[in-house]
C-alpha cells in the first residue's frame, strides 16, 4: 500500500494535469458538463440512495442521533435537489476571464488583471453529502480541479456521488481527475495540507477543531471558514417591534448554523420595555437564556427561567437553542463587547439612528455587518452568489460568503511592442 | 527580560489598539501624517545617516562585500528619496472605503462590499532600510498597524528611521504604535508568525530560506513574495531585433532582483539567426552563459565562452549576471519547460504571431505574463501603484506587485428595514 504522501502526490499531480485542461475550457463546455453531471446523478439516483442507506444504517448502529441521520440522508427527492444545484451553477456567470482592472501605461504598455482559476483546490469537510456535489460543481465552473476529503460518516454516499460525476466528466471528454475523493485515513489530510507546489489552496469546512488543525498544520494557503459567535445589538433608537423580529429570527430560524446569533445586547434605555418581551418570546420558542443581572431581572418580570451568564457563555458558539443576553450602557460598550467576544463573522445592529448605524458599520470588525436585518442573511445563496463553498472569517483573499469568484486568482497580462526598462 | 511570546503579544495588542484608530482615519489625516513623517525624516537626516554609518561600518568589519555595503548605505540624498516616497504615497488614492461591488436583493436588502484595512500586518525582511519607510508608509495609507522585523545588518538604521516616524505620528496626534520595530532575536519571528488572533497577515520579503521558514511555520495568514526564475521565450515569429533588446534588458538591467530573467528559450526555427547575436551581446555585457547543445554550437560560432547547462542551472534563480540558454522545438516545448522550471513569477514571450501570444498568455501559470516586453516591468512602481510591499507569487489574495489595495480586506455591509429569513 502506498504511503499517504505518495497517494496525495499522485492525486495532486493528476489534479494539476486536469486543472490545466479546465483552466482553458470555455464556459459553454463547463456548463454542458455541469448539466451532464446533474443528469447522471438523477439517472443514478437508486445507486446513490442505496450507498447513502449504508452510511445511514452504519450511523444508526453507532448511535448517531436522529437529527444527524436526517442531515445525512439522501432521498430520491434530495438527489434531484442536489442535481438542480449543479444546473443553477451552470446558469451563473463564469468568473474566469473577467478583467478586474487594467490601464495603458505612459510607455504604451497595456496591462490588465484577469481572473484565472486557482488550480488545485483541496477541501476538507464534515458536512452532508450535498457538499460533495456543490464543491465539485463550484470547482468545475471556476476551472479548478478539486481534491475532496469528506467525513467518514458519509463515505459510501460520497464515493457513489463522486464516481457518478467522474464518469459523467469522462463521457463529456473532460478529465475525470477534475474531481477526486480521498478515502484514506487522517494521514491523508496531513499530506494534503502540506503538499506545497501541488495544491494551491485548502478550505477546511467543519467544526472549530478541524479548522484549528488545518490552519496550524498547513503549509499550503488556507481559507479559514467560520466559527460564528454572532451578536444582535438593540440600540437606544431601535424600533422595538423590528428588534424583536430580528433577534428572534437571528437566534431561532436555524440555530445549528454559523450565521445564527448567539448573543443579544440591549441598550439600557430600552431594556425595561424590550427585554421582558424578547425574553418571553425566546423562551416560548424553547431558547435557554443566559442572562446578566439586568436581563435576569427582566426574565423574572416576564416569568421565564434563566441562568446567570458567564464569560464562557458570552464566548461560546452554541449552535443550539441557547442565547446569552445582557444590557449595555452605550453603543461604545456594545462595540467593546463585540470586539472582545465576537468571532468576526456577522454582527447586527437594530437602530433608527443614522449615526449609530454608521458607527457600528464602520467600527465593528467582521465579515458582515447588518443594519436592521437578521444575521441569517450571511449566506452565498442569499447574496445571489449561488451555492457557497463556505463563509470565510479571515481577512485574506475572501471574507464572508465564498463562491465562484473567491475560487479564482488573477494574472497580469502585459502587452507591448518591444518595451524595455530604461 | 520578557519572553518573545510576551513581547510580541504586547506589541500586537498595542498594534491592534492603534489599528482601530487608523481604520477610521479619513484620507486627509493619513496624508498629512505621511507628509509629517517625510519632513521629520529629512529634518533628522544627520541622525539617520549617523545611525546608518554604524551599520555600514559593522558590515565592513564583518567583511560585507562593497556592493552590499552600497545597498545598505543611506546618504543625505537617499534620505530625501526615502522621504519623497512617503509624499508620493500621500498623492495616491486611499483604497479604504472603496465599494468593490454591491446590489439590492429581491427582499430589499442593500448589500455592498467595502474595502477595509487588514488590521495588524507583520513584515519580515532583509532588505535595505528604505523598505522600513516604504512599509510604514504603505501601512499607514492603507489603515494598517505595521510590526516590522528588519534585517540585523540594518538594525541601527531601522531603529533611527522608526523612532523618527513614531515621533512624527505622535506629534500628529496619531498612535505611535501604528509602526513598531522588533529588535529581538529569531524567536521574535517565531512568535510573530504564530500570533493568531492578534496579527492578521505576515509578509516575508527576502531570500528563499526566509520565505520557506515563514510559510512552513506560520499559523497566521501569509503572503509569499517572490522567488523569480523568469524566462524569455523567443518565438518562431519574433521580431529578432526586439527579441534581442528584450532578452538583454530582462537579464542585465538589474540582475539582482526577482523580475530579472534567468533563462532564455529560443524556437529552433530562429535559433541559427538569433543565438549568435544574443549570446555575443550577453557575453559582452558580462553574462556567464549556461548553454544547451544547440546554444553551445551557436556560442562557438559567436566566439563566446559558455558552460553546458544542467537541470540545476535551469532551476536556479541566479540573481546575478548568469543565464541559461536553450533551443526548443515548439511553443508547446517552451510551455512545458516553463511549467517545469518556472516559479510562477514573470514569463515573457516575444512574438508577432497573435495565436502564439494568446496561447502563451492563457496557458502560462504565472503572476505576470508579458508579450513583447521586458520581464523587468513586474514592479508596483511601473504598474502605477506607487511603492510596493513585495511581489506575490502565490495565488491567494494577491498575485504580482502588491501595494495599497493588496493591504486591504473587505467587509460586507447589509442594510435593511427589518428583513428576516423566512
Amino acid at each position: 500500500m502506498q504511503s499517504s504522501q505518495a497517494r496525495i502526490d499522485s492525486a495532486a499531480k493528476a489534479a494539476r494535469a486536469a486543472s490545466r485542461r479546465l483552466a482553458l475550457l470555455p464556459r459553454a463546455e463547463k456548463d454542458a458538463a455541469l448539466h451532464a453531471m446533474a443528469n447522471a446523478l438523477e439517472a443514478a439516483s437508486d445507486r446513490v440512495v442505496a450507498a447513502n442507506d449504508q452510511d445511514v444504517e452504519r450511523g444508526a448502529r453507532a448511535g448517531m442521533p436522529e437529527s444527524l441521520q436526517d442531515r445525512l440522508r439522501l432521498t430520491p427527492q434530495r438527489v434531484v435537489a442536489v442535481a438542480d444545484a449543479l444546473r443553477d451553477l451552470a446558469a451563473l456567470p463564469d468568473p474566469v476571464g473577467d478583467v478586474v482592472r487594467g490601464s495603458t501605461l505612459a510607455n504604451g504598455l497595456q496591462i490588465r488583471q484577469v481572473r484565472v482559476p486557482m488550480g488545485v483546490v483541496g477541501m476538507i469537510y464534515e458536512s452532508r453529502p450535498n457538499v460533495t456535489v456543490d464543491a465539485a460543481g463550484l470547482g468545475l465552473k471556476s476551472g479548478n480541479a478539486m481534491i475532496l476529503r469528506g467525513g467518514s460518516a458519509a463515505a459510501d454516499s460520497n464515493a457513489a456521488l463522486v464516481d457518478v460525476m467522474r464518469t459523467a466528466l469522462s463521457a463529456q471528454g473532460l478529465p475525470a481527475d477534475a474531481v477526486q475523493l480521498l478515502d484514506g485515513g487522517r494521514e491523508d489530510v496531513g499530506a494534503l495540507i502540506t503538499a506545497r507546489g501541488l495544491v494551491d489552496l485548502v478550505i477546511p469546512r467543519g467544526g472549530a477543531d478541524l479548522i484549528r488543525t488545518v490552519v496550524t498544520q498547513a503549509t499550503v494557503p488556507v481559507i479559514e471558514t467560520g466559527v460564528g459567535n454572532c451578536h444582535v445589538y438593540v440600540d437606544a433608537a431601535a424600533d422595538l417591534d423590528m428588534a424583536l423580529a430580528i433577534a428572534v429570527n437571528s437566534k431561532t430560524h436555524r440555530p445549528s448554523v454559523c450565521n445564527a446569533a448567539e448573543s443579544l445586547l440591549v441598550h439600557q434605555s430600552v431594556a425595561r420595555d424590550f427585554l421582558p418581551k424578547v425574553l418571553a418570546e425566546l423562551a416560548g420558542a424553547g431558547v435557554l437564556l443566559h442572562t446578566d443581572e439586568a436581563a435576569s431581572t427582566a426574565a423574572r418580570v416576564a416569568g421565564v427561567s434563566y441562568e446567570p451568564v458567564t464569560d464562557e457563555d458570552w464566548a461560546t458558539e452554541h449552535l443550539a437553542m441557547e442565547m446569552s443576553v445582557g444590557v449595555v450602557p452605550s453603543l461604545d460598550a456594545a462595540l467593546d463587547h463585540i470586539d472582545r467576544f465576537g468571532t468576526r463573522h456577522t454582527e447586527a445592529i437594530v437602530t433608527g439612528d443614522r449615526r449609530a448605524a454608521r458607527r457600528f458599520s464602520a467600527e465593528v470588525d467582521a465579515a458582515v455587518v447588518t443594519v436592521n436585518a437578521s444575521t441569517r442573511f450571511t449566506d452565498g445563496g442569499e447574496f445571489g452568489f449561488g451555492a457557497e463553498i463556505g463563509i470565510s472569517t479571515q481577512k485574506l483573499h475572501a471574507r464572508g460568503p465564498m463562491a465562484l469568484q473567491e475560487l479564482t486568482s488573477t494574472k497580469w497580462v502585459v502587452e507591448g511592442d518591444g518595451q524595455v526598462r530604461v
